[in-house]
C-alpha cells in the first residue's frame, strides 16, 4: 500500500506554528510570502489568529481581530505569546504579541465568541461586476513575492504601472483566489482582508514607502458561510477616506460569490510621498 | 483679590485619572456617563486614551485607537495599566488593560506618532445636511445617562420611540456637540466616535440588549485641526454593513464645520433581538 501524502499547501506552511510552553507558539517567516520589508501583513495576521485557534482554552470562532505592526518582522524564527484576558459565557478576548529574539515587532488583540442565530441583513451592496472568468488576472509587480499566492482580478483599481497617471477615486475592486486553490477558513479570510495594496499608490499612480500600521478584521462569516465558498474566488473591494500627514485610512469588504459578506476590515497605514 | 476657579467640565471629571506607580493609573466611574450598563464606552476609550496622553513616556498623538470591551465596568474605582509596547523614531505603540479589583474589564490597543505635512486628500464626502441651528435637538431617552453630555440634532436617523416602526436603512447623521460646551481634543473625539446608538435599533425600530465589543478609531485630525473646532458642534454619520450571528459592524465619520474629516471609526456591537 502506497501512502499518499499531499503536499502542505504554502500557505499552511506560512502559518504553521509549534506550540512551546503554555501560550507561546514557535514560527518561521516564509519566503513565499514575503513582502517588500518584511512578510506580507496579511499572513502576520493570519499567523496570530492560527495561534489562538490552536491554543487549548480558545472559546468559538473569530469574531474580530486588531493587528498593531510596530516593527519590522525580520526573516527568520519568531514567537507568538497568546494570552485569553477574558473569558466570558460566549466571548473570549486574547492579546497577543509577536516577538523575535525577545523584541516585539507586533501586537494584535482578537475577539473569539460561540455565534447563534439572529435575525439578519446584509446593507452594504455587493459591486455589480463580471464573473471572474470573464476579468482578466493583472499580476502584481515581480519583486512583490507574496502576491503571487494570490489570483487576482481586478475590475477596477489596478496596481499602477509606469503610464499611470493619478487616479481620483481610490477604490480597487476585484476578484481574489489563492493559488494553489485553497479551501476558505479564517485565517484565509484575515490575510486576504490585507490584499489590497496600498490605496495611495493607486491614487498618485507610482509606488512610494507605505505600510500598515493597525489592521481590524471584522468577520461576519460563521463557519457554514465559510465553508460554503470552498476554493472559490472572493470579491474584494477596498477604499480610502482621507489621507494627509502620512497617514490613510484604508477600509474593505470581502464578497463570496454567493453575495455573503464574509468580512470587513479596516486599516491605517504609513506613507512617505 | 479672590480667586476665580472654573468648575471642572464633567467630561474631564470622567477622565481624569490620578498616576500611581510606573504606568498604572487610578481613575473612577463618573455617574454622569452612564450607560444602561456600566458606564458609556466613549467615556471608558477616551479615559484609555488619557492614560497613554499622561503618560511621561508618551511620543507624539493618537493615530489609531482599538478597546475592545471584554466585561462590564462596575461602578466605582478602576485602575488602568498602560505599557509602551515599541517606540519608534515617530511612532509608538500601547497596550493598555482596565481592571476593577484586579478582574480585567477593558483592553486596548493604541498608537501615537508624530505627523509631518504631506500630500493630502479627503476623498469621503462630508453629508449635506442644514446649519445645526437649523434642526432641533433631539434627546435620548432620559434613562440614558451619558446622553444627557451631549447635544444631538439628526438629521437622518433619530433614536426610534414607541411609534417608530423598522427602517430599511441604519444609517444616523447628526450634529453633535459637548453640553456643557468644550473644546476639542483627542479624548473628546474618542468619545464622540461612540456617541451613535446601535445601529440595530434603528433598523428594528425598538430598543433590545447591545453593546460594544471592540472599538476602533482612526484620527485624522492633526492638534490644528481639533483646535480650529473649538466648541464647535461636529457633524457624525453612521451606518452597519452586515447584521448577523448576534453582531454588526457599525462604521462612522466625525467631520469639522470646516469640512474637515476628523476621524472615522469602526465597531463590532453585540445583540440580542
Amino acid at each position: 500500500m502506497t501512502e499518499i501524502i499531499a503536499p502542505t499547501h504554502p500557505f499552511d506552511s506560512a502559518i504553521d506554528l509549534t506550540p512551546a510552553e503554555d501560550g507561546v507558539f514557535a514560527g518561521h517567516t516564509s519566503a513565499a510570502f514575503a513582502n517588500m520589508v518584511g512578510p506580507f501583513g496579511g499572513i502576520t495576521a493570519a499567523t496570530l489568529l492560527r495561534a489562538v485557534q490552536q491554543h487549548p482554552d480558545r472559546l468559538g470562532d473569530p469574531l474580530s481581530l486588531t493587528v498593531n505592526y510596530a516593527g519590522p518582522v525580520a526573516e527568520g524564527a519568531f514567537e507568538i505569546t497568546a494570552r485569553a484576558t477574558r473569558t466570558n459565557r460566549t466571548t473570549q478576548h486574547w492579546s497577543l504579541e509577536l516577538t523575535q529574539a525577545g523584541v516585539l515587532t507586533t501586537t494584535a488583540t482578537a475577539v473569539f465568541g460561540i455565534r447563534r442565530e439572529t435575525w439578519e441583513s446584509t446593507e452594504s451592496e455587493m459591486p455589480r461586476v463580471p464573473a471572474p472568468d470573464a476579468v482578466e488576472p493583472s499580476p502584481f509587480p515581480e519583486f512583490i513575492a507574496w502576491a503571487r499566492n494570490y489570483d487576482m482580478r481586478f475590475v477596477e483599481g489596478a496596481v499602477p504601472n509606469e503610464d499611470s497617471g493619478e487616479n481620483p477615486d481610490s477604490t480597487s475592486t476585484l476578484w481574489v483566489r489563492p493559488t494553489p486553490a485553497r479551501s476558505l477558513d479564517y485565517p484565509a479570510l484575515a490575510a486576504l482582508a490585507d490584499v489590497f495594496f496600498p490605496r495611495v499608490f493607486l491614487r498618485r499612480g507610482r509606488y512610494m514607502p507605505a505600510g500598515t500600521v493597525s489592521l481590524t478584521v471584522y468577520f461576519h462569516g460563521n463557519p457554514e458561510a465559510l465553508a460554503t465558498q470552498a476554493d472559490e474566488p472572493l470579491l474584494g473591494t477596498a477604499r480610502t477616506g482621507r489621507f494627509g500627514n502620512g497617514y490613510f485610512d484604508q477600509s474593505a469588504e470581502l464578497w463570496g460569490r454567493d453575495g455573503a459578506l464574509l468580512a470587513t476590515s479596516h486599516q491605517l497605514v504609513y506613507f512617505k510621498d
